[in-house]
């Protein structure tokens, strides 16, 4: 087994943190670089990710989560809020960052910018929700992973009411909603399921070979 | 900057792969089980995870992914198909693998299987597919992090007709729908795109800490 997927296997969703262990800068940066370096359909990044290490706004979130413990004892609490007015504006943000990154006029590139305008603009609002929400799984997914190869513990949940998360943390009038929620942290030894064998579907359920 | 994140500097979207290089069998294998290792809510993985190899099928299948070329050059193509109708006999498996996997009597799981059962099977059908198909971004994700760390090169595409794939792939009738596609493979030397300075929102803008 390569080290990768050695540190999937090491993962689980955590749900209980030790909460005297908290993450240093160095490692929460990393983490955050690679949320950052995450794909995107076009890159585009269709959503803000918000690190909670307030204790009371955290205090005031966890019944919302269905008043997990994690919520308020992990190190951080991430919370990842798509986009739910995506369209010109943010394309256009998109094309002039790609201009200034690789030193490009941004006229030129209004042919592709005019392309995904056509393909996503037009699209009704709760498509264009449902699909940037569909984008931050590929970031959570990553955060995983990286967290993982870090030895940090995440419990990745959906076990909250988005309209109460997007209420607390003002998120309507920013455009956003609530899509995915993560905490991060160390376990804590007395968690039990850190010992229990992983559970997935065998390859030969999962996969087919055409 | 750790070996995680360099790896994701690394990958790119490649549109233009090497038609001649294939992954063998071991570097397959080991993507395949950093798919199987993926997080999925409680556990569930509601999806099913086709390899296509079949160099006819991706002939036909060419024409409803936007005719692009990685459909049929990369080494293979993956189809990421969320079940549309996941419910009690869903459960009742995934019950069954826990038991078999952790060597407990199911009976005594019944109060968690009634709990999953109570948050998803009353859901409406749209609802439902929506949550499943949010599922295979994280393994989506992973496919993508997994091949950086293994110099294997991925084009992680949402560019298909998915009614057009279910239809020649027979996922209908298996309650299955194709949720989103990636080519693997590895680079063409002459795609200029891997020379291009990767393009992601500053920090400062994704990010906002509380």
């Amino acid at each position: 087994m390569n080290t990768y997927n050695e540190a999937l296997q090491w993962r689980y969703a955590t749900k209980k943190f030790d909460a005297g262990k908290k993450l240093d800068k160095e490692t929460l940066d990393q983490l955050k670089e690679a949320i950052r370096l995450s794909a995107s359909s076009y890159g585009l990044q269709p959503y803000k990710v918000f690190i909670i290490e307030d204790a009371a706004l955290r205090e005031q979130l966890r019944p919302a989560a269905w008043n997990q413990p994690q919520i308020t004892d992990a190190s951080q609490l991430v919370v990842f809020a798509n986009d739910t007015d995506f369209g010109d504006a943010q394309i256009d943000d998109y094309i002039n960052n790609v201009a200034t990154t690789r030193n490009l006029e941004a006229e030129g590139l209004k042919g592709y910018a005019d392309f995904m305008k056509s393909k996503i603009t037009p699209l009704p609002a709760e498509v264009r929700a449902a699909w940037t929400a569909k984008q931050t799984y590929i970031a959570l997914g990553n955060l995983l992973s990286a967290a993982a190869h870090l030895k940090v513990d995440v419990c990745p949940m959906e076990g909250f009411e988005a309209e109460k998360f997007d209420e607390i943390l003002g998120l309507k009038e920013k455009n956003l909603s609530t899509a995915v929620i993560a905490t991060v942290g160390y376990r804590s030894e007395e968690d039990d399921t850190q010992h229990y064998a992983k559970v997935r579907k065998p390859a030969s359920e999962l996969f087919e070979t055409i």
